[in-house]
């Protein structure tokens, strides 16, 4: 049995679910893994930067009651010296642009010794090169399952699944919040509606036009090439076309034609070693790899030198499944 | 850089197909997992025990030259002796019934301390809480990705990347040739016309029946259940169905309505920690996560307790793709 000092960094949404399914999958983790774990700390912007090298409980942080009384550092340094984290959660939001701050906090998780889990598809656009070599220097691990397509295994299926293969190029279907827009526009609802819709399941970026201009997917992209073909893909260097442009005739048109709309990003090597990547809305059949990826699904398909055609897909994730990609990164980290 | 022995017990199309794709990675293998290998042994029914511990030369096994002055053994145990291998490729012809000779073979593989590398799906059912124990007791792995879904991860994607899930469910497309003689059927041609294409490309087991009255999908059901959920189904468990009660007048009927019918493999754990499962034929929406699996692709889809749905779908998988899941096991096998 081994105990780890766990830490988040970022504590909203995703890092309370997270803080609720390591509690619920404790006993597991203990019987199947031999890891006990205790939070000594926890950040953000509203609460400071908290450390209790002895456990908070985790009841009283999720539950919103005020934790001023408990020892605050001024900075990521002070904390993580306090904190003494095995593994650090960061969950702060994107900045698509910089990947900042991101980069920086998972910088000094990395010196400080502790293993890094992120969810920021931009630390992987922005620092993936500086930050993978970190981590090996550091002997600790930097992982990123939950940063492109939630819960569903794609870093970790290359990694682990995939020795000496070659991938060519990839098409997904990266954003739920567009998906869900163009349905609605499908049935004949407004634009607006679509986006409320998708606002109030919680799958739309805090400023929407991140998803409904194909910037969220645009970085996916990026992150992927980086990570899963080692190019250092730049977000302008995408060829990006959001969905503004669909009207309801279009999509309804589309749909009629049995070709629905949906907002398709590429990514395929050219000959001299460079990557040709798009974002922009295509006409995909049923019998498309990504044809049955609807609302908030999500879906990966890539191709490959030892196989045709390989799809991956996640049908409907919820705030627990992105959860749970944190989490198996952190038991990949430290299982045996 | 460390040599392995390799052998191939069962020297048929996929085993040629692996020597071949050994043949072609060889620079890959030992750049990027320093990794040689030399092939030491291959025996088959036609061409007996034979063992070369200096190494045979790949190009002359492959240009079926017969390989008579070739020293042979008489039996596995002195065959194994002779080749000293430190993996061995299995891939004998299935006997769903009893899964033998492979699981036999398996065991004097694992005893004589090997890894044991298998694409036989009738192992996984009738041997493998024995063999998993051995294989355990030996230090060796028993691997068997090609199993159940051409090349497609399955097993080492739950193995390693997917740690603390339970899986409550999954359903499966597991036959080419059911799907083709459907989709035959469907366009106004005969059953042995479909039947005739899936020979043809190679995807029937050599009794046509075994995919036909749907004992092959059964069988795949039943090896997931084994590993994955720890339940040693047995196929006289399952309700199987197969497709020849499907008519011209059924199938076109079933598409016309945007449901087709396709050979669905289904298991659901029930309350009492049983598995309820199924193999028949069932009208699947496009919109289903297995509705645009056509022609020879194959998909499996999973319910978990931490996410809704998961689905991974191989499209055109051929030779190669399954020798590949020979290959990468033992590349996983292998590597630090």
């Amino acid at each position: 049995m081994k105990q780890y000092n766990l830490c988040f960094l970022g504590f909203g949404n995703v890092g309370r679910a997270l803080a609720r399914l390591l509690v619920a999958k404790s006993a597991e983790l203990r019987e199947q893994y031999g890891v006990e774990f205790r939070v000594t700390g926890v950040a953000s912007r509203r609460i400071g930067w908290l450390a209790n090298s002895d456990g908070f409980d985790v009841a009283t942080l999720l539950s919103n009651v005020p934790l001023a009384e408990q020892s605050s550092a001024d900075n990521i340094t002070g904390w993580l010296k306090a904190a003494q984290p095995d593994a650090v959660f960061e969950t702060t939001s994107l900045n698509p642009d910089s990947g900042q701050p991101a980069i920086d906090h998972v910088r000094a998780i990395l010196d400080a010794g502790a293993h890094a889990i992120t969810a920021n598809k931009g630390v992987l656009v922005h620092g993936y090169q500086e930050l993978a070599v970190l981590a090996r220097k550091q002997g600790k691990r930097l992982l990123f399952e939950a940063a492109v397509l939630d819960s569903a295994p794609v870093f970790s299926l290359f990694r682990e699944t995939l020795p000496a293969v070659k991938l060519r190029g990839f098409s997904g279907l990266f954003s739920s919040t567009t998906n869900l827009i163009i349905e609605t526009l499908e049935a004949g609802r407004s634009f607006e509606e679509g986006l409320k819709t998708a606002q109030e399941l919680g799958v739309t970026e805090t400023d929407a036009s991140h998803d409904i201009d194909g910037w969220d997917a645009t970085v996916k992209v990026c992150a992927l090439a980086n990570v899963l073909m080692n190019i250092p893909l730049k977000p302008a260097e995408v060829n990006r076309e959001g969905i503004r442009e669909l009207t309801h005739r279009k999509v309804q048109a589309a749909r009629a034609e049995g070709k629905p709309f949906k907002l398709i990003a590429r990514a395929k090597l050219t000959g001299d070693g460079k990557i040709a990547a798009t974002v922009r809305p295509e006409q995909i059949l049923a019998s498309d790899p990504l044809g049955n990826v609807r609302g908030t699904s999500l879906g990966i398909h890539f191709e490959l030198d030892m196989m045709p055609g390989l799809t991956i897909t996640s049908h409907r994730p919820n705030l627990q499944s992105t959860a749970y990609g944190l989490l198996a990164d952190f038991i990949n980290a430290v299982k045996e």
